[in-house]
Protein backbone atom coordinates (compact mmCIF):
# COMPACT_ATOMS: atom_id res chain seq x y z
CA UNK A 1 0.00 0.00 0.00
CA UNK A 2 1.28 3.30 -0.85
CA UNK A 3 2.45 5.53 2.20
CA UNK A 4 0.01 8.41 2.44
CA UNK A 5 1.81 11.93 1.73
CA UNK A 6 2.93 13.58 5.19
CA UNK A 7 0.67 16.45 4.16
CA UNK A 8 -2.16 14.30 4.15
CA UNK A 9 -0.92 12.69 7.70
CA UNK A 10 -0.40 16.42 9.18
CA UNK A 11 -4.29 17.39 7.83
CA UNK A 12 -5.96 14.16 9.15
CA UNK A 13 -4.36 14.54 12.55
CA UNK A 14 -5.55 18.45 12.36
CA UNK A 15 -8.72 17.35 12.44
CA UNK A 16 -8.20 15.36 15.09
CA UNK A 17 -6.30 17.55 17.35
CA UNK A 18 -9.09 20.74 16.25
CA UNK A 19 -12.21 18.58 17.33
CA UNK A 20 -11.02 17.10 20.45
CA UNK A 21 -8.80 20.49 21.85
CA UNK A 22 -10.20 23.46 20.08
CA UNK A 23 -8.59 26.09 17.77
CA UNK A 24 -6.68 27.70 20.89
CA UNK A 25 -6.30 24.90 22.30
CA UNK A 26 -4.42 23.09 19.61
CA UNK A 27 -0.71 23.98 18.68
CA UNK A 28 1.36 23.60 15.28
CA UNK A 29 3.54 21.47 17.68
CA UNK A 30 0.59 18.94 18.69
CA UNK A 31 -0.61 18.70 15.08
CA UNK A 32 3.03 17.96 13.95
CA UNK A 33 3.50 15.20 16.97
CA UNK A 34 0.21 13.87 16.13
CA UNK A 35 1.28 13.52 12.79
CA UNK A 36 4.82 12.50 13.20
CA UNK A 37 6.20 15.06 11.33
CA UNK A 38 9.06 17.82 12.73
CA UNK A 39 7.38 20.84 13.31
CA UNK A 40 9.06 22.64 11.01
CA UNK A 41 7.36 20.88 8.19
CA UNK A 42 3.72 22.23 9.14
CA UNK A 43 4.27 25.50 6.99
CA UNK A 44 5.90 23.42 3.94
CA UNK A 45 2.12 22.66 3.41
CA UNK A 46 -0.44 25.08 4.89
CA UNK A 47 0.35 28.67 5.40
CA UNK A 48 -1.10 29.31 8.54
CA UNK A 49 -2.97 26.92 11.58
CA UNK A 50 -6.10 29.11 10.18
CA UNK A 51 -5.73 27.54 6.66
CA UNK A 52 -5.26 24.05 8.04
CA UNK A 53 -8.18 24.59 10.18
CA UNK A 54 -10.76 25.44 7.00
CA UNK A 55 -9.07 22.33 5.17
CA UNK A 56 -9.79 20.44 8.72
CA UNK A 57 -13.36 21.48 7.96
CA UNK A 58 -13.81 20.02 4.28
CA UNK A 59 -12.72 16.87 5.69
CA UNK A 60 -15.27 17.01 8.64
CA UNK A 61 -17.38 17.45 5.92
CA UNK A 62 -16.70 14.18 4.49
CA UNK A 63 -17.50 12.62 7.42
CA UNK A 64 -21.16 13.76 7.74
CA UNK A 65 -22.79 11.28 5.24
CA UNK A 66 -24.24 13.91 3.44
CA UNK A 67 -25.48 11.22 0.55
CA UNK A 68 -28.05 9.48 2.49
CA UNK A 69 -29.91 13.01 2.42
CA UNK A 70 -29.88 12.33 -1.13
CA UNK A 71 -30.63 8.24 -1.23
CA UNK A 72 -32.72 7.27 -4.19
CA UNK A 73 -35.59 5.42 -3.82
CA UNK A 74 -36.44 6.28 -0.31
CA UNK A 75 -38.73 8.31 1.44
CA UNK A 76 -37.78 11.92 1.89
CA UNK A 77 -38.42 11.99 5.71
CA UNK A 78 -36.82 8.28 6.26
CA UNK A 79 -33.36 10.18 4.92
CA UNK A 80 -33.18 13.01 7.02
CA UNK A 81 -33.82 11.15 9.93
CA UNK A 82 -31.50 7.82 8.87
CA UNK A 83 -28.44 11.05 8.16
CA UNK A 84 -29.46 11.94 11.78
CA UNK A 85 -29.61 8.87 13.26
CA UNK A 86 -25.79 8.01 11.91
CA UNK A 87 -24.37 11.49 13.39
CA UNK A 88 -25.86 10.29 16.61
CA UNK A 89 -24.51 6.79 16.55
CA UNK A 90 -21.50 7.67 15.74
CA UNK A 91 -21.22 10.67 18.72
CA UNK A 92 -22.43 8.17 21.14
CA UNK A 93 -19.56 6.10 20.10
CA UNK A 94 -17.04 8.78 21.12
CA UNK A 95 -18.26 8.96 24.37
CA UNK A 96 -20.66 12.16 23.40
CA UNK A 97 -17.01 14.12 23.09
CA UNK A 98 -15.99 16.14 20.40
CA UNK A 99 -19.42 17.48 19.12
CA UNK A 100 -19.45 19.01 15.20
CA UNK A 101 -16.28 20.86 14.20
CA UNK A 102 -18.13 23.51 12.39
CA UNK A 103 -19.96 24.76 16.16
CA UNK A 104 -17.06 24.35 17.90
CA UNK A 105 -15.66 26.37 15.67
CA UNK A 106 -17.97 28.54 15.23
CA UNK A 107 -18.74 29.07 19.13
CA UNK A 108 -14.79 29.57 19.52
CA UNK A 109 -13.53 31.65 16.95
CA UNK A 110 -16.17 33.04 14.41
CA UNK A 111 -16.14 36.38 15.67
CA UNK A 112 -12.59 36.69 15.61
CA UNK A 113 -11.28 34.38 11.74
CA UNK A 114 -13.09 35.77 8.92
CA UNK A 115 -11.79 32.77 7.00
CA UNK A 116 -13.09 30.17 9.70
CA UNK A 117 -16.18 31.61 9.89
CA UNK A 118 -16.63 31.97 6.12
CA UNK A 119 -15.81 28.24 5.83
CA UNK A 120 -18.20 27.03 8.43
CA UNK A 121 -21.16 29.54 7.40
CA UNK A 122 -20.77 27.83 3.94
CA UNK A 123 -20.69 24.32 4.95
CA UNK A 124 -23.61 25.25 6.68
CA UNK A 125 -25.68 26.91 3.76
CA UNK A 126 -24.87 23.36 1.98
CA UNK A 127 -25.94 21.39 4.89
CA UNK A 128 -29.21 23.14 5.78
CA UNK A 129 -30.10 23.12 1.81
CA UNK A 130 -29.59 19.47 1.42
CA UNK A 131 -31.93 19.38 3.91
CA UNK A 132 -34.58 21.80 2.76
CA UNK A 133 -34.45 19.87 -0.05
CA UNK A 134 -35.51 16.37 1.56
CA UNK A 135 -38.19 18.60 3.08
CA UNK A 136 -39.15 20.51 -0.47
CA UNK A 137 -39.54 16.37 -1.76
CA UNK A 138 -41.27 15.03 1.95
CA UNK A 139 -44.16 18.02 0.80
CA UNK A 140 -44.19 16.94 -3.05
CA UNK A 141 -44.74 13.55 -1.80
CA UNK A 142 -47.61 13.99 0.99
CA UNK A 143 -45.22 13.06 3.92
CA UNK A 144 -45.63 16.50 5.24
CA UNK A 145 -47.33 19.46 5.66
CA UNK A 146 -47.08 21.49 2.57
CA UNK A 147 -47.70 24.92 4.56
CA UNK A 148 -44.36 24.60 6.85
CA UNK A 149 -41.58 26.74 4.80
CA UNK A 150 -38.88 23.64 4.43
CA UNK A 151 -35.87 26.28 3.81
CA UNK A 152 -36.81 27.67 7.88
CA UNK A 153 -37.28 24.69 8.90
CA UNK A 154 -34.00 23.19 7.18
CA UNK A 155 -32.08 25.96 9.42
CA UNK A 156 -33.68 25.35 12.48
CA UNK A 157 -33.51 21.68 12.33
CA UNK A 158 -29.55 22.06 11.54
CA UNK A 159 -29.80 24.82 14.39
CA UNK A 160 -31.41 22.70 16.54
CA UNK A 161 -29.06 19.28 15.97
CA UNK A 162 -25.97 21.80 17.00
CA UNK A 163 -27.24 22.53 19.82
CA UNK A 164 -28.14 19.07 21.11
CA UNK A 165 -24.46 18.17 19.81
CA UNK A 166 -23.91 21.20 23.03
CA UNK A 167 -26.36 20.23 25.33
CA UNK A 168 -25.47 16.50 24.80
CA UNK A 169 -21.55 17.14 25.49
CA UNK A 170 -22.40 18.59 28.73
CA UNK A 171 -24.85 15.87 29.80
CA UNK A 172 -22.84 13.31 28.76
CA UNK A 173 -26.00 11.22 28.00
CA UNK A 174 -28.02 10.35 25.03
CA UNK A 175 -31.27 12.56 26.48
CA UNK A 176 -30.96 15.58 24.20
CA UNK A 177 -30.49 12.74 21.51
CA UNK A 178 -33.61 11.15 22.56
CA UNK A 179 -35.35 14.75 22.70
CA UNK A 180 -34.02 15.79 19.13
CA UNK A 181 -36.08 12.75 17.45
CA UNK A 182 -38.88 12.45 19.49
CA UNK A 183 -39.90 16.22 18.92
CA UNK A 184 -38.31 16.35 15.18
CA UNK A 185 -40.11 13.26 13.97
CA UNK A 186 -42.64 13.01 16.42
CA UNK A 187 -43.86 16.82 16.81
CA UNK A 188 -42.89 19.23 14.65
CA UNK A 189 -42.45 17.41 11.25
CA UNK A 190 -46.29 16.20 10.43
CA UNK B 1 -20.92 55.25 45.49
CA UNK B 2 -18.77 52.79 47.47
CA UNK B 3 -16.12 51.29 44.59
CA UNK B 4 -16.47 47.38 44.02
CA UNK B 5 -13.99 45.57 45.50
CA UNK B 6 -11.09 44.44 43.23
CA UNK B 7 -12.83 40.69 43.36
CA UNK B 8 -15.54 42.21 41.65
CA UNK B 9 -13.88 43.92 38.92
CA UNK B 10 -11.92 40.66 38.32
CA UNK B 11 -15.41 38.95 38.06
CA UNK B 12 -16.90 40.91 35.92
CA UNK B 13 -13.76 41.28 33.40
CA UNK B 14 -13.02 37.41 33.24
CA UNK B 15 -17.14 37.11 31.84
CA UNK B 16 -16.60 39.76 29.11
CA UNK B 17 -13.24 38.41 28.05
CA UNK B 18 -14.44 34.06 28.22
CA UNK B 19 -17.43 35.19 26.57
CA UNK B 20 -15.44 37.16 23.30
CA UNK B 21 -12.21 35.68 23.80
CA UNK B 22 -13.04 31.35 24.77
CA UNK B 23 -11.39 29.67 27.44
CA UNK B 24 -7.77 29.09 25.64
CA UNK B 25 -8.17 32.30 24.12
CA UNK B 26 -8.31 34.10 27.39
CA UNK B 27 -5.31 34.43 29.28
CA UNK B 28 -5.05 35.49 33.51
CA UNK B 29 -2.89 38.46 32.42
CA UNK B 30 -5.85 39.58 29.96
CA UNK B 31 -8.24 39.29 32.96
CA UNK B 32 -6.14 41.33 35.12
CA UNK B 33 -5.59 43.68 32.45
CA UNK B 34 -9.21 44.42 31.90
CA UNK B 35 -9.64 44.76 35.36
CA UNK B 36 -6.96 47.26 35.59
CA UNK B 37 -5.49 45.16 38.80
CA UNK B 38 -2.03 43.34 38.55
CA UNK B 39 -1.34 40.04 37.35
CA UNK B 40 -0.23 38.53 40.61
CA UNK B 41 -3.86 39.58 42.31
CA UNK B 42 -5.63 37.16 40.28
CA UNK B 43 -4.76 34.22 42.33
CA UNK B 44 -5.70 36.52 45.79
CA UNK B 45 -9.17 35.53 44.52
CA UNK B 46 -9.67 32.76 42.54
CA UNK B 47 -8.25 29.53 42.83
CA UNK B 48 -7.58 28.76 39.55
CA UNK B 49 -8.90 29.92 35.65
CA UNK B 50 -11.36 26.87 36.02
CA UNK B 51 -12.73 28.33 39.05
CA UNK B 52 -13.39 31.73 38.16
CA UNK B 53 -14.91 30.32 34.68
CA UNK B 54 -17.42 28.89 36.75
CA UNK B 55 -17.74 32.07 38.56
CA UNK B 56 -18.07 33.52 35.19
CA UNK B 57 -20.98 31.40 34.70
CA UNK B 58 -23.06 32.18 37.37
CA UNK B 59 -23.04 35.48 36.77
CA UNK B 60 -23.80 34.68 32.87
CA UNK B 61 -27.21 33.04 33.99
CA UNK B 62 -28.14 36.16 35.87
CA UNK B 63 -28.15 38.27 32.89
CA UNK B 64 -30.34 35.78 31.21
CA UNK B 65 -33.78 37.11 32.56
CA UNK B 66 -35.05 34.16 33.61
CA UNK B 67 -37.39 35.80 35.68
CA UNK B 68 -39.79 36.68 32.43
CA UNK B 69 -40.31 32.95 32.26
CA UNK B 70 -42.18 33.14 35.09
CA UNK B 71 -43.72 36.44 35.44
CA UNK B 72 -47.08 36.52 36.72
CA UNK B 73 -50.81 37.00 35.27
CA UNK B 74 -49.10 36.51 31.38
CA UNK B 75 -49.79 33.90 29.52
CA UNK B 76 -47.09 31.05 29.85
CA UNK B 77 -46.42 30.54 25.57
CA UNK B 78 -46.12 34.64 25.44
CA UNK B 79 -43.94 34.74 28.51
CA UNK B 80 -41.57 31.79 26.71
CA UNK B 81 -41.89 34.06 23.47
CA UNK B 82 -40.56 37.44 25.62
CA UNK B 83 -37.64 35.23 26.91
CA UNK B 84 -35.99 34.38 24.22
CA UNK B 85 -37.08 37.37 22.22
CA UNK B 86 -35.48 39.09 25.26
CA UNK B 87 -32.45 37.36 24.25
CA UNK B 88 -31.90 37.35 20.68
CA UNK B 89 -32.55 41.39 20.52
CA UNK B 90 -29.70 41.09 22.83
CA UNK B 91 -27.68 39.38 20.88
CA UNK B 92 -28.29 41.23 17.82
CA UNK B 93 -27.59 44.56 19.39
CA UNK B 94 -24.12 42.75 19.99
CA UNK B 95 -23.70 42.39 16.04
CA UNK B 96 -24.57 38.25 16.70
CA UNK B 97 -21.14 37.96 18.44
CA UNK B 98 -20.67 36.27 21.57
CA UNK B 99 -23.27 33.71 21.52
CA UNK B 100 -23.68 31.94 24.77
CA UNK B 101 -20.95 31.66 27.52
CA UNK B 102 -22.56 28.11 28.52
CA UNK B 103 -22.29 26.50 25.49
CA UNK B 104 -19.46 28.62 23.98
CA UNK B 105 -17.53 26.70 27.19
CA UNK B 106 -19.27 23.21 26.03
CA UNK B 107 -18.22 23.00 23.28
CA UNK B 108 -14.68 24.10 23.83
CA UNK B 109 -13.59 22.71 27.06
CA UNK B 110 -16.44 20.37 28.34
CA UNK B 111 -14.43 17.33 27.18
CA UNK B 112 -11.69 18.22 29.03
CA UNK B 113 -12.26 20.20 32.39
CA UNK B 114 -15.13 18.35 34.66
CA UNK B 115 -15.61 21.32 36.98
CA UNK B 116 -16.87 23.50 33.92
CA UNK B 117 -18.48 20.38 32.35
CA UNK B 118 -20.50 19.93 35.90
CA UNK B 119 -21.62 24.17 36.01
CA UNK B 120 -22.78 24.31 32.33
CA UNK B 121 -24.97 21.10 32.89
CA UNK B 122 -26.33 22.66 36.16
CA UNK B 123 -26.99 25.53 34.02
CA UNK B 124 -29.03 23.58 31.36
CA UNK B 125 -30.63 21.56 33.69
CA UNK B 126 -32.02 24.93 35.33
CA UNK B 127 -32.94 26.42 32.28
CA UNK B 128 -34.70 23.57 30.97
CA UNK B 129 -36.34 23.19 33.71
CA UNK B 130 -38.18 26.76 34.06
CA UNK B 131 -39.04 26.37 30.31
CA UNK B 132 -40.37 22.94 30.43
CA UNK B 133 -42.82 24.49 33.97
CA UNK B 134 -43.82 27.08 31.29
CA UNK B 135 -45.23 24.53 28.50
CA UNK B 136 -46.67 22.33 31.26
CA UNK B 137 -48.50 25.40 32.57
CA UNK B 138 -49.59 26.37 28.61
CA UNK B 139 -50.57 23.14 28.72
CA UNK B 140 -52.86 23.50 32.10
CA UNK B 141 -54.11 26.77 30.10
CA UNK B 142 -55.28 24.69 27.40
CA UNK B 143 -52.44 26.77 25.39
CA UNK B 144 -51.21 23.74 24.29
CA UNK B 145 -51.28 20.33 22.97
CA UNK B 146 -51.29 18.55 26.01
CA UNK B 147 -49.71 15.17 24.53
CA UNK B 148 -46.40 17.11 23.92
CA UNK B 149 -43.68 15.76 26.55
CA UNK B 150 -42.90 18.97 28.11
CA UNK B 151 -39.87 18.18 29.33
CA UNK B 152 -38.39 16.54 26.59
CA UNK B 153 -39.55 19.81 24.31
CA UNK B 154 -38.05 21.84 26.88
CA UNK B 155 -34.87 19.95 26.26
CA UNK B 156 -35.12 20.15 22.63
CA UNK B 157 -36.28 24.31 22.59
CA UNK B 158 -33.02 25.16 24.74
CA UNK B 159 -30.85 23.04 22.24
CA UNK B 160 -32.46 24.44 19.71
CA UNK B 161 -31.64 28.00 21.12
CA UNK B 162 -28.12 27.33 21.34
CA UNK B 163 -27.53 26.01 17.84
CA UNK B 164 -29.24 28.87 16.66
CA UNK B 165 -26.36 31.30 18.49
CA UNK B 166 -23.91 29.14 16.70
CA UNK B 167 -25.73 29.57 13.22
CA UNK B 168 -26.25 33.15 13.43
CA UNK B 169 -22.70 33.61 14.70
CA UNK B 170 -21.44 32.11 11.58
CA UNK B 171 -24.21 34.05 9.67
CA UNK B 172 -23.87 37.36 11.15
CA UNK B 173 -27.57 37.68 10.54
CA UNK B 174 -31.21 37.43 12.14
CA UNK B 175 -31.90 34.84 9.64
CA UNK B 176 -31.54 31.68 12.22
CA UNK B 177 -33.26 33.81 14.88
CA UNK B 178 -36.00 34.43 12.52
CA UNK B 179 -36.10 30.52 11.65
CA UNK B 180 -36.42 29.66 15.32
CA UNK B 181 -39.29 31.88 16.18
CA UNK B 182 -41.37 30.93 13.57
CA UNK B 183 -40.56 27.42 13.83
CA UNK B 184 -40.97 26.64 17.38
CA UNK B 185 -44.08 29.41 18.18
CA UNK B 186 -45.35 28.43 14.49
CA UNK B 187 -45.08 25.20 14.06
CA UNK B 188 -43.88 23.32 16.50
CA UNK B 189 -45.83 24.56 19.61
CA UNK B 190 -49.52 24.56 18.83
Amino acid sequence: MARASKREDLAQAALAQFREHGFNGTGISDIAAAAGAPKGSFYNHFASKQACAVEALGRYAQSLRFDILTEPGRPALERLRAHFEFLSQDTARGGFAGGCLAGNLAAEVADHVPEIRSAVRAGFGRWSALIGQALAEAQQAGELDGALDAAAAAVFILSAWEGTLIVARADKSPAPFDAFFAMVFGAFLR
